[in-house]
């Protein structure tokens, strides 16, 4: 039994997250490897110290401390997205590897230094992109690759939460640009991330994005919302491809109301989230008397990322993309390397930032592919 | 009892659907004024008349006889997009009021041209944009200018079908783009009619196009296609609102799914075509304890265009838009004006035209509002 | 053309939909022979003839008058369900044939009557359980017929509805025992007759019926409710299938939702009338890598009663059920006979009265074939 | 902290699951008393030390071993049904609590000897009728207790599965009827634990059962099936309300769709398995404009079970339920009683053995209340 001992950067939803998978996957899926969290951090002592505690971890007040400490081996960073590059370079400095939350940072310059870090220092790599681990979704890309739905076509990709709509939220991280990013780069990059695995590179964007609710309660008073609620964004794939993405934090009653689609010239395959455990497939070669999409139940033995869960038709939640990553990443590490790493996290970033960039100047922009300096990684 | 004594342009499926609808909209909403199909016309002439004869009404060969019949007091045009204008010019100048099919024309100059005749003639027009006419939408417009779902904030409309997926399906007139139009015209004209209809103007859009089975089989050998196979927009409206449109008629085994959300400041409500009896509505006004959208079924009778219907539960189907149309219209004319006429039908031209232009320019295109001169319509 | 002249006995609801489905027929599906609505009756002198004066049809406001018109050649019996014997005896002995809503009767005694005069009559009969005439439980029927799912061994069906939730709703017919009879005979006919087509004979029944509001408001103060708010029964089958049968007026917010579920040896298919345009079928000789229900768009050309509606994706709604019926009759009579007749409908009455007789006795009961008396039938 | 030492019968699916539910109950509901997985047993020494290693557990090969183990403080039968009882007797003789997969036993002397045992011993006893803990189903009962519903009417579950389809598949101890029970007892206990819990005590029932695949391939030549493939029952609940039970595991391409609905007077609300974070509710008290069923997402903190779970929106799966049973035991014991009790089990037993009777019988079979006996309990 290999234990990696994994630092968790962060307690709060993601934090814990983490931790409950790290802590589940080898119930799961056992493997030789196992990586166990051993400590957690965060500013305030006294809570981080409650959530650790819960996880079997010590607790500290400083990432920094935490990325010291000798028995950390794998520093897994779940803080605000704007502290995501600092805090990777740093782990990667210390000889550590990294797992780093998505996005991998806010912008091109950030994810490109963490990439360099990562590569400069000879660490692993991972980027947290957990929904590529859910069988349906994994099903889909398996589809695509083995020519199911034939050459793909059309993508689309919406993701709509509420998060945003009440005005009296008042201003915290998420809306300050520096800390939480934008709504393109919070929700977007899951689909960004989605439709680059499942199709190719991006090569250019069109955009738009909006503000509804323009400041926020404040304790000093009202203060100004810094990024969008809502964006929307025209893809073209290098492929020849189309697509659309929609990322919205302002849409009442829609919790994580998250869709994909992809059609083929002799599939389509449609995945939605809040029926996490169905893949709805279709295809020209199927009897046309039977004309139709089947509800795939993506829970068979024969289906990716299902070892080790329930019987088919018992379904799994969120948590299976969470130990599946975990597990994943268990049975990757230290040997393999695994995917999305970083290169693919700042791939990502660039699509954003890109899409960024064309909500703000009203144009297309095309999305730069990695640069040279990172061909050998 | 007045008779108003219509002339179909056409006898293929939709000059079909209408003589259909104008047949049945007096048994299910009788109303003083009638509208009876009594001329249909069409090249061939034995199957012209044999459609004809369904409905009872007589046959022409040439549309310019039907026009100028005396016993024609309404002209209906249910040919392919690009002959609209001409027929509906020549409609109005004969003096006779004109229902034309959607799009009103291909170009904004035909459109605009149509319009000047209508106006100039001083005849009643209306455009048929039938799914305004569906019991659920309607009520998803009414929900919105009641300020049900708050202040409109986002707009997403997909039309996805499976018609031009078979690359060996001949070219045909469908394929010509100055007799059927792009895919925008034709799909994408009823989400530009939806979306302007439920928000208000569109003010600016970007788009993307592509063309995957770029020849068809044709009696001399493969012949190019000069229209799109999908588009995707995004749009702007006036209103400070954002949205998507996408229509595609390569999405395998997606045969008609048409789907439009909206999003306020307090609610929700989305539609789905493959379950047209029903209306998804949510608000944050809702108990949270039961937070979640409620599937309405849009057949009550305080629900628009649901009079002389089914009692509820027991759903219509596609020919109740048509035949709803027809029994507005029966109820509009000759006293009243009909929505939508001929300005919003060159508005919704206006639109798909810019989707056109932006899509082939790679650059988001204003949408002109109508000129001066129309004001006065 | 033969022009089949109907007299419609009644002119609510379903007289008014008879009347529609005449109509409306030879426009979706033109045959030589048409039926159409020449008469119509009802006690309201004013009030049939409005409704009547809709579909072109004069009025009666005695029923045995409209049976007694030589201008009548069909009989169409569309009144409460205690009635229906009387006026379909009466009928046939005017030498008119006949169509008779269902149930045929609400009691065996009746049914056998009603059986014994139109055969004795020589004139053709038939009963309105429309729902056979849709697309998709026409397509189930037929994959049964076909083997598709093997042989059969469950069938569930369920019709609930909200008619008799309001303990307001004052007492009318349909609480009347000998006029409206019980919700086993309103909304379980449909379900006995769907499943003794689908499946064949049912030998046995087992059931259990609740009032559960007792009383009901009347003129002359409360009034006791003589019938049951809801039913359920097991059933067996002659061919060793089982099944389950519930029928209730009694399920707030469940405006019309029957479902209908057969399970065979190697497959499953349901139905659903919330999505009546759909069929879900699922096989084990499906691909296990696609394990799930298909839902099979039910319109397509190569599905039975289609023909002559909208292209696939389109719909149709609960018009299309009764005019597929006046279709089928026209294409039927007079030359052939036409399924369901009134020996079938008679056999539906026995499964229902044996219903009522087993929740009353509290035991098993047998259901009685069809007595020698009509094997020449 | 108070640590339980649990000693698991059994490594199959269902002692898997236990064991994992009891290892991650404390990372998703912390609390002072915990719930160890110490030992599990199996007659295959090897196997049951790979499985029991996963959990951290040691192995015993015989249950009797695992029962007198002084580091078992609680004893968790996972074994066939049929050894339930003798499990539960010996351990609660050992003065230990027990849990006991449902259902408690196979017949109600069993199940009456068991509750009598642990009784006898003053020893804690739960049966593990893990889907109360869902949150949905949990939100059903709630909103069923706090009378949001009115008073019940009518109640209808099913629960289909296709484990039984194949006839191929070979005899192994769950076609022993003395070692698996019948289908009745294995997934309608489920159903009756519901019902029971929702509404109330079933007071009669009628039943109806089939084995359609008569014999299965055994070592020694065909074997016969001694159990059901499918049974359906009525019941009649004491409070007046009636319903409807199917259990069937010969329906093709059913996995594990089991759905529940309950009637009330004011409302309805039914769950579906295959989404099971979602409860779908109407009442007579909304607003008839927006008549339909509200898909209630069965996450909020405000639902029961949701406590220390994911975000809404974001689900749960399967082992939700099996992880909240942990955490309630542990929450309740040692100092409280838990829900469901062997009281509880056993009247469930009672139930199906009811059903077994009256299909056996081919009569209404009244359900005996629990005996004086056991009322000090």
């Amino acid at each position: 039994m290999i234990e990696r001992r994994v630092g968790i950067v962060g307690y709060g939803v993601m934090g814990r997250a983490h931790a409950y998978a790290y802590r589940t996957a080898p119930l799961v899926r056992p493997h030789d490897t196992r990586f166990v969290p051993v400590v957690m951090s965060g500013r305030d002592a006294e809570r981080v110290r409650d959530v650790a505690s819960v996880f079997g971890a010590e607790s500290e007040c400083d990432w920094r401390a935490l990325i010291e400490r000798p028995d950390v081996d794998v520093v897994d960073i779940c803080t605000p997205p704007g502290t995501h590059a600092e805090i990777a370079i740093a782990a990667a400095e210390a000889g550590k590897d990294v797992v780093c939350e998505k996005p991998l940072a806010l912008n091109s310059h950030e994810a490109e230094a963490a990439l360099t870090a990562v590569r400069g220092a000879g660490v692993r790599h991972a980027v947290g992109f957990n929904y590529r681990r859910l069988p349906a979704l994994s099903l889909l890309a398996e589809l695509v690759r083995d020519g199911a739905l034939g050459e793909v076509r059309l993508f689309r990709g919406t993701w709509l939460s509420d998060e945003f709509v009440d005005p009296a939220t008042p201003f915290d991280w998420r809306f300050d640009r520096s800390l939480g990013g934008t709504t393109i780069a919070d929700l977007g990059s899951h689909l960004v991330d989605l439709a680059t695995w499942i199709i190719g590179p991006i090569s250019a964007v069109a955009a738009t994005s909006s503000t509804f609710v323009t400041e926020r309660p404040a304790p000093q008073g009202p203060r100004p919302v810094e990024i969008d609620d809502a964006s929307s964004a025209l893809v073209r794939f290098a492929s020849g491809a189309q697509g659309t993405l929609e990322m919205a934090r302002s849409a009442p009653r829609r919790p994580c109301d998250f869709v994909v689609e992809v059609n083929g010239s002799v599939g389509t395959a449609v995945f939605s989230y809040a029926r996490l455990n169905e893949l709805w497939v279709g295809s020209t070669e199927d009897d046309p008397h039977l004309y139709g999409l089947r509800r795939v139940r993506a829970e068979m033995p024969s289906h990716p990322e299902t070892g080790g869960w329930w019987p088919v038709g018992q379904g799994v939640g969120y948590d299976a993309s969470l130990v599946n990553q975990a597990a994943d990443l268990a049975a990757a590490w230290p040997d393999d390397s695994y995917d999305p790493d970083f290169a693919q996290g700042a791939a990502v970033v660039r699509v954003c930032e890109a899409i960024e960039h064309a909500a703000e100047q009203g144009r297309w922009v095309s999305v730069e592919p990695e640069g040279v300096a990172h061909s050998s990684g």
